[in-house]
């Protein structure tokens, strides 16, 4: 299976706690994981390589050099990041068909085969959207005109590569940023929600896409009861999301002690494999 | 390293999960584990041998007989389990020099090698007090006449069997029962604290015995501010305290998920080494 990550500097721990719970519940899985990013050092690089190699999977990192989106628009507050995920299709080899793309602020709780090989038909993308009631109103109030009936999040976002190479332009996403600087809030999220919603395959957010803040209100509305031990059974992504994560000190919510299970984990793992301690994030971000 | 556990057909899955928690945190060690009980059958006792042996432990069942305890008064509420904390050095095989007893409700987290090393000296047990105010003042209420400075929990007991074969008297513990039926809540704990208080060698509760409800309290009050990291590093025995369980439906606490984690662990590891599920509580004390 190919797995995408794409990360800057400062989530590089993240990534390697997100990277040991995928390859702890998925003993018997090899992966091919494809990392883009913008100008990683070799140390950290190395790392990633034989801690995801020592595990019996493939790492290729890929470097995007600054002149490869050529015309695209940057938003002042946004790195040339955030056109990785839309622009994978371009990046990636050609021999690759399809793509699961992951977070970085993401467990991985159970097999991800299933979610893998979804039959996506002639959808360009899968992805699940957080069907509470305030998040649509807002996100449908805030891209008008354009037509949210659901917004998806693109933290877990299954590619299809094969027609996304023939059918993403590259040129209506560049005037899309340059026509909507002003209301764009997450921008790639929000351009996969404006220009390709309806070519979305949409996936089951209490499996592929469970956001970890909406614990108590799953309980309450899932038919099914979605509680403790089925996020256990069933939940593949787990997805911390929002500006606060687990990883912060004053981080408080329901899987926080889970979320810092897997991360001593992975750091004794990734210890123990690469004989180093994982790449620590900046200070500045480290609170 | 010996082990000691003790229960009835309850608190048979949850002995599995604490079983599973303690070998997954320390996979070179090798365990004996000694199991008393009054009455277990034979398939619940075959599925405790395969799945312990199969992780390259040993496990030793040792069935207490009605009458074994003579003349013990036996309290209304409580089984004659209640004895078996406090009278192992009797039952347990001479060659024994120390054990470490385990709850079931309990969640191993880290190696226990150290605690199960302290040193001793001439003490007959080690335990761990749970140090807020208010529990101080109940039970030093409670249990007057008899001097209770601190409070000993009884969850976590390392236990010097040497010593106690020669200094623990049974006829002590009867005549105590026998005075004090009126005034005792949790038989062995008091037992425990009013007999033999100034024979316990007092062990870091945050280490040997920490209360899973008073998380919030430990991060407050620790000099060395004992949060989530600490747990996971440093904690080697998080004790699920009180009447409300993790496996009860209802249950919400701060290590719910990392319980749950656990116990989906447990299953899937029981199940892939016995090749049987685990042995299910009956469905009376499942809620």
């Amino acid at each position: 299976m190919n797995i995408l990550v794409t990360i800057d500097a400062n989530y590089l721990k993240p990534l390697q706690v997100m990277l040991h719970s995928l390859f702890f519940n998925n003993p018997d899985e090899r992966f091919s994981v494809y990392l883009l990013h913008s100008g990683l050092e070799k140390p950290v690089l190395d790392t990633l390589e034989s801690g995801i190699t020592a595990r019996g999977s493939r790492f290729f990192p890929l470097r995007v050099e600054d002149d490869c989106f050529g015309t695209a628009p940057l938003l002042f507050y946004y790195p040339k990041e955030m056109y990785f995920r839309l622009l994978a299709c371009r990046l990636l080899p050609d021999s690759l068909d399809r793509v699961l793309y992951l977070d970085p602020d993401l467990l991985i709780l159970n097999p991800v085969r299933a979610l893998y090989e979804t039959d996506m038909e002639n959808a360009l993308y899968g992805a699940a959207y957080h069907n509470k009631l305030s998040i649509r109103s807002i996100n449908k109030l805030r891209l008008y005109p354009y037509e949210i009936e659901a917004y998806y999040n693109s933290g877990v976002l299954l590619m299809n590569l094969e027609r996304q190479r023939r059918e993403v332009n590259e040129a209506e996403i560049f005037r899309f940023i340059e026509e909507n600087r002003a209301k764009l809030v997450m921008p790639d999220q929000d351009i996969l929600n404006s220009l390709y919603a309806k070519r979305i395959c949409t996936l089951d957010e209490h499996i592929a896409n469970y956001d970890a803040r909406y614990y108590a209100y799953y309980k309450l509305t899932s038919s099914g009861h979605f509680d403790m031990d089925q996020v256990m059974r069933r939940t593949v992504a787990l997805h911390f999301c929002g500006k606060r994560k687990p990883w912060h000190k004053r981080y408080a919510g329901v899987f926080l002690s889970l979320y810092k299970h897997y991360e001593k984990q992975a750091e004794d793992e990734w210890r123990r494999l690469c004989g180093s301690t994982l790449c620590p994030p900046p200070a500045a971000v480290a609170e």
